[in-house]
């Protein structure tokens, strides 16, 4: 089963949606804005002709509530900036694309474009003539997946992505026995008691994965285009390591203790392998140096708390599990509740928000967000 | 109020939807077929280098439902017959762009996008090399309002538009007297009884607005583009006649019963008027001429019933009424929801439903659906 497929951050503004428990992903866009405004001064001051008549600008895997346009916005504020601070012309129209896949809830960011395109008119008005205003920004959305072409060649100038090439297009294959018995038993994703054959399947579908979003990007991006990318990995070459494996692992879990219970099926859990990988930056370096389009500019990493951000959240009263389930919630349970149905959510999700908080209180876990810049080659 | 925020077809597919009730639209569809198959003859025989490398293509008011994509499909399938029998390669890129109003349910089309990509390369399978496999078509999402700018400077080389352009982008203004009651009394929109300056604010703001259409476009098309654009209509210079005004008299019949009976404020429907107009070929022309860019190509009137495509549907045994005033809600009744309230949405369409029943019993009354074809000056 594809990730197309099963992947999409709960819809609407509910109590478990995503546009309601994206406190951590907010946090990480924010982390990521420095790389972005430099990246946005490397390719305005590299250009030779003035003014730049068309800049295309990809937001890969923008989700939907209030993110998606966060990241758009700071992107057209930051080439207001440059502009206005190397004296030039903004570019004239900048093209403006949303991607993420088909299932994504796209209704909910065009709900937002007319407020959006408000704020940059106004922003006009406070400033000057290197600002954009609405009228030369065109915001469109291109769904599909980023493992694949997207653009037409040679149409982008910047690509960014947040918090979402850690999905991976599909789980790894080839992780049953003769029988069709999952090899993975009773975890989710790598965990220290995986055989060697699951760890492997899983950076294979990773480098796959990761030098068909390259070559892909390769086609569509600009001479001298810089791209953005920001997601969990880790710093560790061991794959197994906590930071990276550690939501996964409460999660599963959790879900033993429902198979304990008898109300799933053990082989539903063996069978089950997240699409998902978080990979080391060697890992990252060999991908790109082999498909050879792409120079890495900058990396960095960061640590994030699992309840990072969360604080932010007006008269919450939550304990932390609770808060880093619903947050983990909003993200993976499409998938989850696709593969065990959609009866064990809130069972699964109480006992695991138990499992956090204990965790919690014993080892303060954290995510790892790794940061990447690269140039496209001339 | 712009007709932006209040107007989107029915959502979802349930029995009220556009979806489930979209069978005159098709219609129009296809009798407007033959004009786009026209265009893109011409447009691909006008071309003096090959391959074209990026073509681009509009479908201006999308909607949502199984009419959005079978225009794209049938503009893509009539680029590849024409390459085959030029005996040229189809173009490299084509850039497919879906407009409709940020309201619309865009969600809906693309969750059909995997199987329209599928069936694209299905075709490549089964042709030959001038055809377009999914893998060079890019379908992307493009909302706002056409009376203004939604794409850069000259990227289109076809725009298609059917059943949209007689949405005007706000009901005409200056329809109240001194102490703000409504003038066009008792109706919705231009009728018999209206006066004189009712018909002059509705032909006012169709020609504000069609202009407003037409210089946006000749900014965003290439030289020598084609565009066909398909909408309701009248063949008579007089914008009173039946055939254009009578879903809208009868409509306001259903809604003064209502009043009648306490249920609806007079003077709320005094106030109403519909953001709607359908013209007349000699004041689309004399707009055309003034704005300068375009030339007609050619023009053709259509006369089309009013439940006309309906009998498509299967183990259908409403009577023609009520198919009728499900086809016209599911398109209107956003707006009247709004204005109106949602409370006597059911029972208004039960009522119009009779009076349509009633009508058509005694007059074949029937749309006249305009198709006119434009081609950007040099």
């Amino acid at each position: 089963m594809e990730t197309v497929e099963t992947l999409h951050m709960n819809k609407g503004a509910g109590e478990t949606s995503y546009a309601m428990n994206s406190f951590v992903q907010r946090k990480i866009i924010s982390l990521t804005n420095q790389a972005t405004k430099k990246a946005i001064v490397e390719i305005l001051c590299s250009t030779k002709r003035w003014p730049i008549m068309k800049m295309g600008i990809a937001d890969l895997g923008c989700s939907s509530g209030p993110n998606a346009l966060r990241v758009i916005s700071e992107i057209v504020e930051a080439i207001n900036a440059t502009s206005s601070m190397l004296n030039r012309p903004a570019p004239k129209e900048l093209m403006l694309y949303m991607n993420d896949l088909f299932t994504n809830d796209f209704n909910n960011i065009f709900a937002s474009l007319p407020s959006f395109h408000k704020k940059l008119s106004q922003q006009k008005g406070n400033n000057n003539h290197h600002d954009h205003n609405g009228s030369n920004c065109f915001v469109s959305a291109v769904p599909g997946t980023f493992y694949g072409r997207l653009f037409p060649t040679k149409s982008l100038h910047f690509v960014h992505s947040s918090s979402s090439l850690h999905w991976l297009s599909k789980a790894p294959g080839g992780l049953e026995d003769e029988r069709g018995k999952g090899l993975n038993k009773g975890k989710l994703y790598i965990s220290k008691s995986s055989p060697n054959c699951v760890l492997k399947a899983y950076s294979q579908q990773f480098k796959n994965d990761f030098s068909q979003f390259l070559e892909s990007r390769s086609q569509e991006m600009v001479h001298g285009g810089r791209m953005v990318l920001s997601f969990m990995g880790r710093e560790s070459m061991d794959p197994t390591s906590p930071n990276c494996c550690y939501q996964w692992e409460l999660l599963a879990q959790a879900l033993m203790t429902l198979v304990l219970e008898g109300l799933v099926e053990e082989e539903k859990v063996d069978s089950f392998n997240a699409p998902y990988y978080a990979p080391c930056f060697e890992e990252l370096k060999m991908e790109i140096e082999k498909e050879g389009s792409f120079m890495v500019n900058s990396h960095e990493a960061y640590e994030i708390d699992w309840d990072d951000g969360i604080e932010l959240q007006s008269d919450d009263t939550m304990i932390s599990g609770e808060r880093v389930a619903k947050t983990i919630r909003a993200v993976v349970e499409s998938m989850l509740e696709y593969h065990f149905g959609s009866h064990i959510m809130d069972e699964l999700f109480q006992r695991f928000a138990k499992f956090v908080e204990d965790h919690l209180s014993k080892t303060r876990t954290k995510y790892i967000n790794l940061i990447i810049s690269l140039v496209k080659r001339q």
